[in-house]
């Protein structure tokens, strides 16, 4: 199995566009104390030829142009990827739908309900029916977006998207509005989870001994947006869980086995994207690796 | 008055994403032949401070971050882009908008039709309510969306946008679905107009006498797309006017008085991308210039 990440900050980019914090402002001025990144998208392949995206950011066009591996390669029009899979439905893992367009046939496959937010937007027309197949997939069901890889897609602690947030929003609870998904080929698992409000029982036991797992590391600590004085909500309140702190994803995780540990879906305000920062030491030192745009694991 | 083209390209951009024409081809492999370009938007000021964006392409993250103009400058939190325009409501006009949140505030201004449309996908909430304000603009009712910056919606020749057309859809209208903007700022005026079905007299008369023109160059030819295999639709089917050919707007502008013309929303297909061809040649010694993207005026 080959995997790409293709775009590893978490929603708004790095820099983010209205963003002075001291990250950004050192993504805009030293790109080797911090590198820019793009937004939330990986691609996954069994033959290194066709493959499934998974989420597709607002970023998608210049991650598309960055990565060679994606390049048309074949007639006049023609994509290395052959389906797509959102697992929520976060304007980072929906916006470039509306790229994903241009005749290009692929299928969409998320939960029902996630189709179901999008296929509410009239503009994500741009995906042609005929063109553009949309399937829903249940939970724990495995399917094949391409031929040799099977997905399966299982709820986590999540919530629902921002824009489509009311008063009745529950936070933390499992249903397929934010979901993981585990990939097997040729014997090998991948577990990606770019969203994830708590480590739990379950999801450790779902991905015991998976090869790699992506994970969510959009705060450090719970409190990170207030620390950078950049905003008023906690990771909890976004959907994510910190990678340190009480319940932190490090430690949550610690006992369960697991090749490699990555932590992808990074926001802008997270001291870990600093190379060098004591953050940075400690979140390597407890065996997580920091994405990086372009990162690529062969499984 | 300053003028800035954030994105030259018309939507998909050059290279489009699953295009192995000759012109895309050509921008992955030798930049220096075919520079490649973000798709179409541009931003204007009358102080060099606060800016107005006149569309907001997928492509703004990326637009944003390579124009340091368009750096925020102070507190934590800020950008020069203290409103925003929108000419139609096409997906590489309006697409960009689910990147401008972030709880920014500025106002978007479209006519009443094309924020309709807009504001019946919930997608876009994510601009919040009592964040982005969003105000109608009727047409010849001059408005300032920035102090010193006076802006004339008019209807041009066009259609809806693809994701809203369906078997009642008329190509060449003048309705409010797709606009121009003349811009004046310091006695100094700039005329905008990314999409246009056909030169009319009328549109001849108002723009006569500015100091630029920024004009659809989507085609070169009306069947630029059919000559180039990629497709069956004419440029009139798109809703844009030929620079070249029957009725072509080289020649149906050519008495009018201009200062600068400047052709943007320029196609992958379009010859006239390539540096040093014929075509370049061509509409170059009939006095036009065709945009890249970080191209900037002094009006």
């Amino acid at each position: 199995m080959r995997v790409v990440i293709l775009g590893s900050a978490a929603g708004g980019g790095l820099p983010q566009w209205n963003c002075r914090c001291p990250i950004c402002t050192l993504a805009r001025s030293e790109p080797d104390r911090v590198q820019p990144r793009t937004q939330s998208s990986i691609a996954v392949s069994a033959d290194g030829s066709d493959w499934l995206l998974i989420n597709a950011s607002p970023d998608i066009r210049q991650q598309l142009f960055e990565n060679r591996t994606m390049h048309p390669r074949e007639r006049l029009r023609h994509s290395p990827i052959r389906a797509v899979l959102l697992t929520n439905g976060d304007v980072d893992h929906v916006a470039g739908l509306l790229t994903l367009r241009e005749g290009q046939p692929y299928t969409l496959y998320s939960t029902r309900g996630i189709l179901d937010s999008v296929n509410a937007n009239r503009v994500f027309d741009v995906m042609a029916e005929g063109v553009v197949a949309r399937e829903a997939i249940g939970m724990d069901a495995p399917f094949e977006p391409l031929p040799g890889l099977s997905v399966t897609l299982f709820p986590v602690p999540g919530k629902v998207p921002l824009w489509l947030e009311d008063e009745t929003m529950e936070i933390g609870a499992e249903t397929e509005t934010t979901v993981g998904a585990l990939i097997e080929a040729g014997g090998r698992r991948l577990a990606y989870i770019p969203g994830c409000a708590r480590v739990t029982d379950g999801l450790r036991a779902r991905i015991a001994g998976v090869d790699a797992l992506l994970f969510d590391g959009t705060v450090l600590h719970d409190d990170d947006m207030i620390r950078a004085g950049v905003g008023t909500k906690t990771g909890w309140r976004m959907g994510h869980v910190p990678m340190r702190g009480e319940n932190g994803s490090i430690d949550a995780l610690a006992a369960t086995e697991i090749g490699r540990r990555i932590f992808v879906h990074i926001n802008n305000t997270n001291p870990v994207l600093i190379e060098g920062s004591p953050e940075r030491g400690d979140v390597e030192a407890a065996g997580w690796t920091v994405a990086h745009d372009g990162l690529s694991l062969s499984l």
